[in-house]
């Protein structure tokens, strides 16, 4: 009987290929990502010669699995802004047979490695990461290691090797500083996080320094516990009373979130918006526009699906070059600012 | 060299149990879910049988993946009021050495039957379920066929076999009618969506028998494609056409995400809320706080935490009887109905 008319199987893949079966299969169902780029090329390479057609398994072929899994790593989804970059990562990905899970780290870096590592074991093809991380975090050695591909948001610097989309921090505080500069009435406050990711410490230090050249003094600093509205009531209603005596006041929060919890500490204080306090957020998530906030539009949908296309470009070629992407902002003026 | 001093392995295992190592391997590994119960104590008997200890792979103890992984179904993320269920879902299962996987299915049915055959193939241990679906979903059996337990939320009818949180929907109905009936100014208009979820059905069937049994005529009920701002405002913008020459007018929106859309409908049209408008909504979202939204309060947080330990509960015992919880709601009085 000759070879020539039997029909290649996975186990020939595997011997032409030099590695085993497994490896074939796993590399088969884009669950490969941990393997060598060279491993990758010699089982294509193997299954092209041999002419070999995969057969999936009864159970692959019902559940139809031949599309590949995406982790997304959020820091909080119950903010809008996270909320709508999700939507713009998934709605690219399904359009390009990808599937998303979402994990929302509450900020906290165990419950980031916990989840990662049970996106890993249950072989997702590729991460896309808006979670705050430190520059060196395990969890990046971790996928290099492993080779599965990354894409990260929000994170300016620390890592040189996933992909990247940064937005423009520096334009962003810029625009801030210079529109609270023009209207600005009474003390300037800022308030910020106590703990700060990359992109968000850039947006605060270009704030200090666009008020320094424009010689606006800041009269306080306040630090809100998380990027909530809840904490940023908490923080507002310290405002309020620390300056409770003032007829005026210029508050800057660093996100639409936290402004939203100091626009109800306003009005507990029973002073008006823009009358006694102008406030301005970062961010332009919805309610911004519902709640008249002046802000600083992120194009969050957009960035949400290139990051998406980042990933899947880097899973098609992972020894393409690096990308890194800026994205402009642009300032959203409402009436929380105005001058009337 | 006698038997009795070899340490058990999982192959003695397999062999007292009649089963494969590989059933033995998912079963304690928690991925066994797709087995019969009767697999599962011949499992457990032949462990205690032997004192056999498992002895993970050097993968599985590095990755530490002695937890459960959970998938939560919703219909669409964006939504304050599913961010804080699934919030509720991943405080409660993460205590519980679980980890919650989310997809948001835009309350497209393929795209949830594509998400869903994904998780199981990711070999998830169970599934909470907060989106849309028929009473005789094929998601549903497929889930019972494979064994694998969920719990429904906001689904009232169909179902017999999963556990179940129900959200009294009567109550909420009769509240809304009841409080409109007494602030209502000009026509009464309801807007509901299109397309509607058993548990919606019931909450528009309520208001509407609530507002007949007090005698108040409904003007119109306009269908809004969807649950979102957007929508809302959409539909929002048809009635401020329609009733353009109306002083007063009385709206109820089927969820607090559809009444924001309509604020920005009322406003764009040059009305006031509650002078022109008085509005209501059914949720209580966060966002409802800060637009000052006569609404229905949901406890979400705590739906999200119930259903999770429903789950937990039915993971340790597969054959526990069905529980069925019924949660009750109240009435938020906000600015957007007052009689000032």
């Amino acid at each position: 009987m000759s070879q020539l008319n039997k029909k290649p199987t996975i186990k020939d893949v595997a011997a032409k290929a030099g590695v085993s079966v497994t490896t074939v299969s796993q590399i088969l169902n884009h669950k490969g990502a941990r393997f060598p780029t060279a491993t990758h090329k010699q089982v294509r390479q193997a299954v092209a010669d041999l002419g070999y057609v995969a057969n999936f398994s009864a159970r692959n072929t019902r559940l139809a699995v031949q599309r590949r899994t995406i982790g997304v790593l959020v820091p909080q989804i119950q903010n809008p802004f996270f909320a709508n970059l999700f939507r713009g990562i998934q709605d690219y990905l399904y359009d390009q047979a990808a599937d998303t899970f979402l994990v929302s780290t509450d900020g906290d870096n165990v419950k980031a490695q916990q989840y990662m590592k049970q996106l890993i074991h249950r072989s997702v093809d590729g991460f896309i990461i808006a979670s705050q991380l430190d520059g060196q975090d395990p969890l990046l050695k971790k996928l290099r290691r492993l080779r599965i591909p990354y894409v990260l948001l929000d994170q300016n610097e620390g890592d040189q090797a996933g992909d990247q989309i940064i937005v423009n921090e520096r334009q962003g505080g810029q625009l801030v500083a210079t529109h609270l500069a023009a209207v600005k009435q009474g003390p300037m406050i800022l308030v910020v996080p106590r703990q700060q990711s990359a992109n968000i410490h850039l947006r605060i230090a270009a704030v200090k320094a666009e008020l320094a050249r424009r010689q606006v003094e800041i009269a306080a600093i306040y630090q809100t516990s998380a990027l909530e509205k809840s904490a940023g009531a908490l923080t507002g209603r310290q405002i309020m009373q620390d300056f409770a005596t003032a007829p005026h006041l210029t508050i800057w929060a660093v996100a639409d979130e936290v402004a939203l919890g100091i626009i109800k500490a306003v009005r507990q204080a029973r002073k008006q918006i823009p009358e006694n306090v102008k406030l301005m957020g970062y961010d332009d998530t919805d309610y911004a526009d519902y709640l008249n906030l002046t802000t600083i539009h992120q194009p969050v949908v957009t960035i949400g699906r290139e990051a998406a296309a980042l990933l899947q470009a880097r899973l098609a070629d992972p020894v393409r070059p690096r990308q890194v992407i800026v994205k402009p902002v642009t300032l959203v003026r409402r009436d929380s600012t105005s001058d009337d």
